[in-house]
């Protein structure tokens, strides 16, 4: 396996996401991070360089300056990919500049802050022809991958009905200037036009579409701002409509005292019924009205059985909990595998397509346009 | 303990809920079971009420025969209140008969074929000052009542949010003429404009108001047939907003593979959260974005000193699980002791009174028309 | 149904197994109490009389006046069976002089307070051949019966182990004489040889031998006094031996703070294992090395197709819970049927007859014998 | 943070738990494996070294080659320590040869394949004043950190009873030559005079001291091969002592059909009971008869407030799940922290030496001793 050579921009000293790209881009041994741009204060980004052992001419002061150094360099020596995760409205100029220099990308989410920049952000990725990924964490799961796999293989049936929830609490009050991570995301100027559907709701409704196969055509939102002085939405409850006839509901809060990351999706076939829930992310419940309930579980052979690529993004045997981290770094093996597979001039395998990418971006910021032109016009359905 | 006299219309011999009320009615050892029209077919009425032990005298034709006959007898030997287990059509004219002709009733649910006759029953009742049941089983559970009680005491804070789940699986496909209680249930003749939202989606309902001390205010609907050739819904997804800025999601569906009775509630207040499940329903959850999860366990003594209407409702010590009957007889133990108040003029007690009725049959029936409404006019807002 | 007629020892005011028994018992309508002596205080066994709205004349002293009463009654006006709620120590008397003077039994455990008790009661209803009941409550679930008759139809393959626990808290401190319920239960005099084994360790055995089928051989056990000035044990760790080289580990104790009445079993197989918790009642969890884990729920066609015995304790549809009345309830309708079976000179079915009883009663007594014996004697291996 | 430099002894292509050495202790950016002797055959060595991009000439073909080869480069580019990941009979030699040379260590458990190798090692530790850490994965857990600082503070009590469980399905069944895993844990010449008690029941041992406090002083054990054909025992019940009057269970199985990696524990105090899990590892429940149960979840506030060694091993916030890997690292952050404070002449904090070592490892030997001898000779007590 040939090591890959990641650059970051983001993900300072104290950062969390950056870190959990590092550690989960690390976790197979093939990628090293070599060099990145860490801060918007040159001194912290090099204290950062070096925390993390790194060459120091290749710690820089801004992503530009890193594209550049970047490319003076020998070009095997180049970064293969650049990891974004920064605050949500640098991720469009960021991602643009490395692709058009020639970079592949893995990309935070949201992709950009609006859908046009994501519209145009496409355009790029199919011109380049590079490798494009989307931090989708949580279809990173072997499990979901299984459910995927079952609905996909027609055991679940015709898909009726879908509801998704990802209720949290960390915003439930308003801290002073909110906490570090809090701050940005309930800024329009940086988040967008929505904090909880931007932020998680995306996620909500990104698993809906990744577990059915099927697209949700049309949003009803409802999107409230529950904490005095708060400036974007910390909750929303979204009716939806998907291809084939399917329908849903979606609710996205992040005042929910007491609730952590509480990500669940509950889908309703014609034969059976699917539960999954990101706090227990190794269990994937199948419901039947003729048998008894089963809990699949990762890591055993009769999951392997039915998906090929839950089997591949397992790491220990049944019984060892996996999590965020190895859910992370399941995107980042197929991601990484895509582009090695590029550079062998190999059309890569549909397990190793097997991540969130472009795609997936642009259906998020429609469906953040879409819930939130529905509120603002007073809950009528909006096409996505 | 004087002990009551219970006489019955419905609950011949097979059907469900007439001899749950039995057993509910009897299981404290204070009503008896001495009259009843048990089926429209006399024959099986008769045989009924030979199964139940009862004086053959007191097995009536018709619940009209019932009403004279008992007026008939000497006044203290008349049954004191009767219980409708009929198919909804009927509940209607049953219990204006019955009011009228001087008789408590304990009414199952949904009250009425439409929210007129709903209007109409309740001004019965004021007008007869007659003790009036409705029989909302779920907020007969102990941990219903304290979760109610936290809410009043202040402790879960301003109530933000609402979801509410009512999935069941059983109509997930259709039966030949669908089984017995399905057939009624979605004929709209015999049921009403709506099958999983009356039959159901009233529970849900009643719930959320009965927990959150809040009405809810309008709605909007999505009603959905998945099952072809059903004639009325059978699932639905409601937006809704209560008093005090509270928003709620109700979802009821029965097309739910693998789901049996998975009636479910969260509650977001400012300070916490409550989680209740029906299958469940020994246990409420409390949490709290500050301090760890609890679990609050019926029978123990911490529970009694927040909630005496819970500990009133609670025969076993902690640990032997109370289920459905339970819940069932909490609400006739309530609905009697109060006609025993009112027999020794006295005015009942809060406790005692704390038994869902008249207005929460009312408030039923116009939850109904709202989402019906809302649904057919193309999910918008419905003023209940 | 002919209905049964029941009297009672004991069930006095304000105590707990003796309501259990009548509401139990009256629950499916098959049982009315009409006699008993509930109180060796007169005055309150006359007020419990007259609460339960019985007959004065039939309102006795003692158990003794109660025989002699009810045997001056016309044969058929005589109560069919004597129902046995006071402590420990009175069983054996009492049981005995009813089954001699004619009367069926249906005993609280344990059945006696010795060994030899136990063995002398068998014999006299082998003598009498009058239908004796234990009321070893929880092999009344349904979902109990259910993992027996999977173990008997070979699905869980030849049983390896059992661990088999117990653990309860109410004993977790001494209050001042111990409450009502406790003082009794660590009486030597009234107990027995042994609180926590007596009271709930017997429980715990019997519910390991009724669903292997296999009975218990020997024991290895070590007793302890956990809680200063408590006169017997508190707490108990069996290991144990089993017919065919089947292995377990049994625990009971009653210090374990905050557990309830947490009684669970698992049963390891050559093939699969079976988990089952009485605070769960209503689930049995079937696991399996090589297929997805299994939750058989109460009240589904699964259920009733592998064992009938389990679909004729069924009361309400799947997701209704059932709890601990209905499974002390199952124990009387079984008892019951088996009474009017014989009344009818008919040979009872295996159906009928699935209710503990006098084997199950002096196995119990062997048990705490032996387990006491080993603990005394060094936590050596004894016979049981 | 320096970088320290990682040598491996194992971990071969394919070999579970070698990986896992490594993934854990990269994950924090804080190791580089640079040299290792992965397998007894050079060649399969040299390929796995080519896997992980090491220098060839640091991929030897013996620890003793290794030992040399890096002793002959210059001090500062040694190996910082080694990782021994090999079958239990080679843990000894490995490690007292590394320690001789001068190398702090890692090893697997169990530490040697007896118990006078055990003794012998630790003076070899003591001598040579090397840092060296057994890999009790389960003790890494952040919320097994926090049950033993809540019975540290006395929040739990007085420690009565604890039952401490591992059951496990992978032997259910004797395969041809039985798996890779399993065949050398079968062969007594390679895992010692135990095969379950030696692999699994050490850990719940270990568990059990190190939560409570309390060593355990007498084991009586009843060991099994239920497996046909398989030389080692496959299960175990233990009962044992500990000080301070403090009694329990253990119980190890492998061949518990669909059971994956169930280490469990319940610590019952004589004011509180803790209950966790390892296939659920992000929770800690705390029980208490006189107050709800709580569940404290891995990182939130009021862990940290309880638990500064808990917060220390936590990477994500509250509701991102960590497992079995993070555990892992744990104890390489700690063990890597405490040779860093030790090159830096600095005594190392408690917070850093908190994971297992030398002390654990003898303990664990002197268990499989004493468990192995009681139930030769008759399941007598054994001092431990």
């Amino acid at each position: 396996m040939t090591k890959l050579k990641m650059g970051m921009v983001g993900g300072g000293i104290g950062a969390f996401i950056g870190e959990v790209h590092r550690k989960a881009a690390r976790m197979d041994g093939g990628v090293d991070v070599v060099a990145g741009a860490f801060d918007i204060d040159p001194e912290k980004s090099l204290a950062q360089g070096r925390n993390l052992g790194l060459d120091p001419r290749r710690v820089y002061r801004t992503y530009k300056d890193m594209i550049a150094g970047e490319l003076a360099l020998p070009k095997e020596e180049h970064i293969d990919f650049v990891a974004i995760c920064t605050p949500n409205h640098t991720h469009f100029p960021i991602a643009k500049a490395c692709l058009e220099a020639g970079f592949n990308v893995m990309c935070e989410k949201p992709m950009t802050l609006t859908a046009d920049e994501a519209e145009e952000l496409a355009a790029i990725v199919k011109k380049t022809k590079l490798t494009f990924g989307l931090m989708h964490t949580y279809t990173g799961y072997p499990m979901v991958k299984l459910a995927r796999d079952m609905v996909r293989t027609g055991d679940i049936g015709k898909i009726r009905k879908v509801v998704v929830q990802y209720p949290q609490g960390w915003l439930f009050r308003l801290t002073g200037r909110e906490n570090m991570q809090a701050s940005w995301r309930t800024d329009p100027k940086r988040s967008g036009r929505s904090c909880a559907m931007g932020d998680i709701g995306t996620h909500a409704a990104n698993l809906a579409e990744f577990v059915t196969g099927l697209r949700i055509t049309e949003v009803l939102a409802d999107l409230t701002t529950f904490v005095k002085g708060r400036r974007l939405d910390d909750d929303g409850s979204v009716l939806f409509h998907m291809e084939k006839g399917a329908k849903g509901i979606l609710m996205a809060t992040q005042i929910a005292s007491g609730l952590e990351n509480g990500l669940n999706i509950w889908v309703y076939g014609e034969a059976k019924t699917l539960f999954w829930k990101q706090e227990d992310p190794n269990c994937l419940h199948v419901l039947d009205q003729t048998a008894p309930e089963q809990i699949w579980r990762r890591g055993n052979a009769y999951v392997a059985a039915k998906s090929p690529s839950a089997a591949r993004c397992t790491r220990t045997p049944s019984g060892h909990p996996e999590g965020f981290f190895e859910a992370f770094a399941n995107n980042y093996v197929n991601f990484c595998d895509t582009i090695r597979a590029r550079r062998a001039k190999r059309k890569p395998t549909a397990l190793e397509l097997d991540f969130p990418g472009i795609v997936d971006g642009v259906r998020g910021m429609r469906f953040i346009n879409a819930v939130c032109d529905s509120s603002e016009q007073g809950n009528v359905w909006k096409k996505m």
